[in-house]
């Protein structure tokens, strides 16, 4: 009843006004989305992680990194990675995977931004580093008006590089586990974000040696496998499907998170982040 | 010889000046400091947290809390939180310890903000959350220009509480572990904030009860004592200093985050965010 009572606000009104009035929490706004608010990960473009204590899911970015992520693909079918290790956890930063010994990695891609598209929607909310910031196609996103990138915010999958910016193939990724550290925007080629199980890389302990990198080999989780989804029989393919981020139902979940109702908040912020907006991702099905 | 050609360097010149010809970076700063621009924490407002794994230090903040910051001393004194746990750790958010189970904690503090002081010191960046951010006394702060309030940034302590704005005395705490939840700015007690230790607290499992809870009495991360710095014999409290916010030393290293130097950087950001700038702290002495 409540759900469909919801379902009938967020129809009847534009996001914003419907929220200021009713004052839906971001949960209530997920509950009253309707089916074709959210769209199925594309197993041709997921990445299945299997560490030993569970399985990280990564949706890849191929529009804003062709290249990379087709290298990416490349290494996964190669099976680099299953002889991979996650060998950095830097406290409030990144950890990182790779195999270890590193295989030399001289040349890649500076996939860094693209140009700005019409399904870059910026939030109408102040943004330290850049012009403009919303979201694009279920990722955080920035512009300067003309180009457009991918934010570094908390779980987002990017290519480690040496000083030249196209020297980074994707043998070597990091995923973000603390504050945004947006300096990093324009500066690596991000290809993708965790949508499942960021748990299994944020809470390992981290490397005591310089930048986190551990010390010795047995400190470091060794990865079991590294899949395409659409390489594993569909029963074994993720089933999670992602809210569209050009939907009114999201529009309204930012809006929520930026005035957050309810008796507890004294002083709703009136404004939000992106990297505080986690796109919402859910299970499939029954 | 580096060294004391980088501090001639900062004392001939206006912090941003000076950096943006020579492109010192962060590290080349802390390195060029005096022992002046540096403060020792003060023992009877630091809080030394003792985990099976390591020691977590907690510097509070009473000019911002006073009222929970002096019961937190009282609890710390009965013995409270000898006998407390981590009882909480949610992926991206925070972790929070209490006695388990929790005594009745129906009246405290709701000491959100206080007047705007001449001791915060706005940075010039763009803020999401409010018209001024910037540091005051060694931590991150923001304003509306009247108000002035502790911004909720990764390590940040706060008190838990329930809907009642004032009904969080302290037995319950948290620290922040992930993207800064700057919409708990106001909201919530800011009492301190972590500097040393961090990681013992942020790379725990993270709790698979409803909002990261631990769902066994197994799984808690039992404190085995907090004991205030004053009360250790001195060989035995922590022996740290935290670079003064209001220094030009702060104001330099402020600005080559903002803008990092070096050969990787192919777009700097120009701009920071003052929950991506970590106060510095470092080990006294030789």
């Amino acid at each position: 009843m409540r759900k469909l009572v919801l379902a009938a606000l967020i129809a009847a009104a534009p996001a914003q006004a419907q929220y200021q009035t009713q004052k839906l929490s971001p949960d209530d706004v997920l509950i009253a989305s309707s089916a074709s608010d959210w769209q199925t990960l594309d197993p041709s473009d997921t990445l299945v992680m299997t560490l030993p204590r569970g399985q990280v899911v990564i949706r890849l970015a191929p529009e804003f990194a062709p290249n990379s992520v087709a290298n990416i693909k490349r290494l996964v079918h190669s099976g680099y990675f299953d002889k991979a290790a996650i060998v950095r956890s830097q406290d409030n930063f990144v950890v990182q995977w790779a195999q270890d010994p590193e295989p030399p990695d001289t040349k890649g891609w500076a996939e860094f931004e693209r140009n700005r598209t019409n399904s870059f929607l910026p939030l109408k909310d102040r943004d330290t580093y850049a012009a403009e910031a919303g979201f694009d196609n279920g990722f955080a996103a920035a512009s300067d008006g003309r180009r457009e990138w991918l934010a570094h915010c908390y779980g987002v999958v990017g290519v480690g590089r040496d000083n030249a910016p196209d020297s980074g193939s994707g043998i070597e990724l990091y995923a973000v586990t603390g504050q945004a550290p947006r300096a990093l925007d324009r500066n690596m080629t991000v290809t993708g974000r965790v949508v499942k199980g960021m748990e299994f890389l944020s809470a390992l302990p981290r490397g005591t040696g310089e930048l986190g990198f551990y010390e010795t080999a047995s400190e470091r989780t060794p990865i079991l496998t590294v899949k395409l989804a659409a390489d594993l029989p569909p029963a074994e393919r993720p089933k999670l499907e992602w809210l569209k981020t050009g939907s009114p139902t999201f529009a309204a979940y930012v809006e929520a998170r930026r005035n957050r109702g309810g008796p507890f908040y004294v002083h709703p912020a009136g404004a939000i982040d992106i990297c505080s907006i986690t796109p919402p991702v859910r299970a499939i099905g029954p």
